[in-house]
């Protein structure tokens, strides 16, 4: 049996490469693991040999010390790869597929699966709805940043690619499709965008590069990305957005410059809780009451960025448990909807996965997807934290030394 | 000419019927009247001799002195009433049709009431999106508790009754389709109200008996209504809603009792801004946050009760700027939706009256409505204010003696 | 091993209970079934012992000789019962659950079954998408008029009731959940019934009635029925249906009568190919193209009744091939919308569930259920196939002894 | 008071500039009015100097003689201009304002308009729901090929282009708003097209061609255009469709070739009942059946292709009434739904109208957009029938001069 090297949390801004066991058809006891889920068979599921395994802002709130993960937590929730093994129980799925695994975990028997609501999957998680590779407080599934990982539930949570040789091609772009293209695409959808659409987007990062290249494949006309990184914000412009420095002035302002009116029809959170005011400290409503002021009376808010029941490193009592100060009147007298939650990645990944392979779309150049290796994801964290205007892809097995 | 009587705001806790102006087709400055709308020529308008025209919970805001409502302010927006006089420029609405008026003033020919959103139309407050009758800050359009008020846009905003006869017999259901039952279903199609849902109304409050009678009306599987109010609870068990005391113990212990579960699929929140905790003080974000609690993952949450931009009443420096400290963190592990705003009447008031034709709803029962004469309109408020299971129809021209 | 005795199809006219094998983990060869299914291991399948199971009036079409079923074929596809029995891939179905098994088979691996489109499972059926249980070239999965039957994929496919007793207590509602209340209630959401919506159901047998049913629940204002039968008609007006009988008069007329106007909003065509004419003889095309002239400018219908792509019965050389001669000119000019097909089950069944078990909904009472037992199928087939206004619910194992 | 020229019917393939009446606020009698609506006041119209007014397929019907259209019929409904005279009525629109006008006439006061149904206005045209400018039996509105042309219900109707000099820039790509760009939209939207699907347009004509566009611009993964024509084909492929010349080959075998499966998600009718089968001659039905037969299980069909409820030149009886032989059954299986009528152009205009300011779509060159003079339509007319892939658009006023 194959050794496997993974990369973990090693405490407040550490990350390391270790050994851990190769993957088997159960969950074993180890960090982070709910101990209700010690001990699971999991005959459904499919062993994977990565091929590609982003590094994601959301890796990030852990690796800051933002939460309770614990030291040794094997990281990664975006994979791609090639199935290598497969349980008993799997039928359709075969060895030699080449796959994209969502980030979240879903059964496939349950109420909310069967109701598409793939990121609250009822059954995976012991604690509550939804679950993910790699996480804190998530079930405790073994994170995908390593050589092998293991998938639950195989035939249902796999997207197989058609051709092998086609998505070998494609695979920076592909490698998008378990998370942060689906989770930018929900974003948009939510915000209700739609052909002709203007749409403005906060935060520049992978997850707000996605959301504007959704938006635009969604017909809007015109979409604005907003951000305190000018390296992010070129990267915004390099593929049809308008940009907003945040620290050039008051965002109205400058939509109504660029627009000709003070307003947009959807709102998009790439944010977060860890979003961050003009003064340069933690200011976790900022992002949403700006989309409150900005976005049109009749408009919608889609909020694909996190925000979290606690965090012990937040800048107040309140923000500690997960609380805002939301101007909550002004979005009611804008008669304004929210739509907040993981992004059900199996209910967009089908369609996007599509408008990849027929050249509709190019989400790699768009975030600026560059392939390190495995041993390089400590450097890639630190430059990703550091505002790099790039969205690391981790090259454990070789396969994207072509690419 | 005939004169005209009305109710009119006169101070904190205070309302007195006066004298005013019978209408013409303009709008005259007067108090409240926005600047920008005075003189407004109103050839697309008719005028209505009310039949019902009902007391709201949002006219209580104005009338508590919670709002800037100026002194003489003739209130009322829940108007049905018979055409007496129609301008030179309507075309289908004929004198002598029995009409329903939609609480929101809409112009028909704005982006917004083209896509159906008229509780934001763009052109009948100078100051803003959205407008109604005898409301502060809504144009200065002039309130409908009175014997006769004008309607702009007649042919676009008017609900035609199909029969007269039938239309007086029905007369205490239909008046409620200028507000308060729209409004409900708003609700509750808003917090995702279908076949088989199970649904927590907060609030029973005459908007939170129409939205728990709307989402029967929807075939929800079990609907559950909250208060402090027994009474109004009583109202709300009349007609085959669950309830629970807010009182007698935590709102998802009384809901596990009652479910089997400590959830519900749906939340509406029919209470807004003056909620009030379980110490009896106000706790403005207090609905909210328990509607995130006891809502399912999945879930939406329909908020029809107003949340305001400013609040000089308010219990905090933050409450006066209209920001709420809400557990957003609680909200986005759920993936709930949240969907806020003036109800756009039009949308559904058609589909209400054939329902109430058809004997299929029975709203005036369901909310206890009560016609008592113009000059008990203070009396009226006062108990309605007070707690009273009532919704109170004023009856200013003797129609509903006979109801 | 127990014996399993079962009703079968012995050529046109003719059904028998006959003995067949106690089904195992695998799709044995036998009448109907589909070589590419031969042996095909159904690890992830339920035995169920069954408590009540339907005669539906597709198997009529079978049974009447109006297809290619081959003698012998097991029949039965409406079925609830209780596990006795899990294959090795089941880890969330357990033996004595008591369940409702969804007509149309399905995988819940497929790109449909994700897409909740689970009448048109890619995996099930060799031969075209969409599958059935006892049905003719449906892949050949054994039928349930029996005391026992498999299902695969159960995790998928079983809807599992709460509670035991009160399952049993509510028997005879919920063996409608199988299809004919998914069917009747799919017919009329897509026919965009909702509140105050009018609706005429074309047809009053069992899914007609069901389809009534369900407008009411989606809160339609009113609901007229239209048969030559005249004891279903009666049976429709049992629970608050208008009825018109087609023999009395021109449709068109008829609803004017009753509504005021000639037209309805939603039409559903609960029929199917094997529709007549006012003279008697078949005349396919009568109701889509009556529903066509009945249906107001912009409405939609339902069609929930079969059109198949063959019929060795047909009238005429266009209904043996499926053809229609239809008025599209007619609907092209109303903007009409046409939805048709096998109902997907499973977007629907957990949600009349909870309607049923809240007592919001007595469908068996409305479409006139009546438990028989095994030995007696012949005798029901033949009374529903004559007109008799009554939904036969076979007993095979005694549960129902009490109901 | 100027005169007018226009472009008139004068007999079956025949059309001539003629003189005619400069508009006024009224509908006078003349060639096709309809009685009811001779007289009709007009006081919330506007008159409109042509800026481009087109050509379309439907005009075709009228000119080859397939219709009751009466000699000396005012042609053209896709008309874009300049507001030169408003009536007493009209609040918003101004004169000077450069517009564009809806192909249907609707109130904005009936029941269909405020449900955005603008395609099925109940009060414009006296014998059904639903009117066009200059075309038969839709109420007798004077058509737009003309230097002036009446607008009733300007406010409602019209969209006002934000700026002067940017929408005279444009001006070729905006004339398409008035019907075939929001036609082919329509027909895209109601097929079902989302970001990735894959989608068979039947019909490379210039509604065919906006369809194929709008899919584009919806996300689509790929388009595959059909027709007989290969100069429209080539258009098709100028923009990064894929086609298939029918005549070449079986349609399935080519989709087939073109995406490795024979079907598709989506299918497009853009060619309705003048439909052509393989020999040659007409076949009205061939067109729907053969979409039946390539779009995949659970697809959706959008019909903006005009079919008629009577055609005096149909290839038989059938015909003649406007019945087709539609293989319904093949429908049925595989759980397709079909949405048919004239586009409500309102709910899309201004979506696409941003879409095109933003140059985020070029319909113009995409259908090959020419502009001619008034005295050339006979010639247009006439290419356009031969076949020619160009969409004619009319220069009455000399605006396009420069274009």
């Amino acid at each position: 049996m194959a050794g496997n090297r993974a990369v973990a949390y090693k405490g407040p801004g550490e990350v390391e490469v270790i050994d851990i066991d190769y993957p088997v058809f159960e969950l074993k006891d180890g960090p982070g693991v709910n101990p209700a889920n010690v001990g699971r068979k999991v005959p459904h599921g499919a062993i994977i040999r990565t091929i590609a395994t982003n590094i994601c802002g959301s890796d990030q709130h852990m690796v800051r010390g933002r939460t309770t993960a614990p030291v040794n937590l094997v990281l990664g929730h975006e994979i791609t790869g090639e199935v290598v093994e497969v349980g008993p129980g799997v039928e359709f799925i075969k060895v030699g597929d080449i796959v994209s695994v969502p980030f979240n975990i879903a059964c496939g028997r349950c109420r909310n699966c069967k109701e598409r609501k793939t990121g609250i999957c009822l059954n995976v998680n012991p604690d509550r709805p939804g679950s993910a590779y790699g996480y804190v407080d998530m079930g405790g599934w073994v994170g995908g940043q390593a050589e092998f990982v293991l998938v639950p539930y195989a035939d249902w949570n796999l997207l197989k690619f058609p051709d092998r040789d086609q998505a070998l091609e494609k695979i920076m772009d592909l490698t998008m499709l378990s998370d942060i293209f689906p989770t930018g695409f929900h974003g948009a959808v939510t915000a209700g965008v739609g052909v002709g659409s203007t749409v403005y987007v906060a935060g520049a990062g992978p997850v707000g590069l996605a959301a504007a290249t959704s938006a635009l494949l969604l017909g809007a006309a015109a979409v604005i990305v907003g951000d305190f990184n000018d390296d992010r914000l070129a990267q915004a412009r390099s593929f049809g957005c308008e940009t907003v420095n945040l620290g050039a002035g008051e965002l109205v302002d400058q939509i109504e410059q660029i627009l000709g009116v003070p307003e947009v029809d959807c709102g998009v959170d790439a944010v977060g809780f860890e979003a961050r005011g003009h003064g340069g400290g933690e200011a976790p409503a900022t992002v949403l009451n700006s989309l409150m002021d900005v976005t049109a009376a009749g408009g919608a808010l889609g909020i694909p960025g996190l925000y979290v029941t606690g965090d012990p490193g937040g800048v107040d009592e309140a923000a500690k448990k997960g609380s805002l100060s939301l101007s909550l009147g002004t979005g009611w007298a804008k008669s304004l909807s929210f739509t907040t939650g993981q992004c059900p990645v199996m209910k967009y990944n089908y369609g996007l996965m599509q408008a990849i392979l027929h050249d509709r779309v190019h989400i790699a150049k768009n975030v600026n997807a560059k392939a390190i290796s495995l041993d390089d994801a400590p450097r890639g964290y630190a430059e990703f934290d550091a505002g790099a205007a790039t969205k690391y892809v981790l090259n454990p097995n070789g396969y994207l030394d072509a690419a």
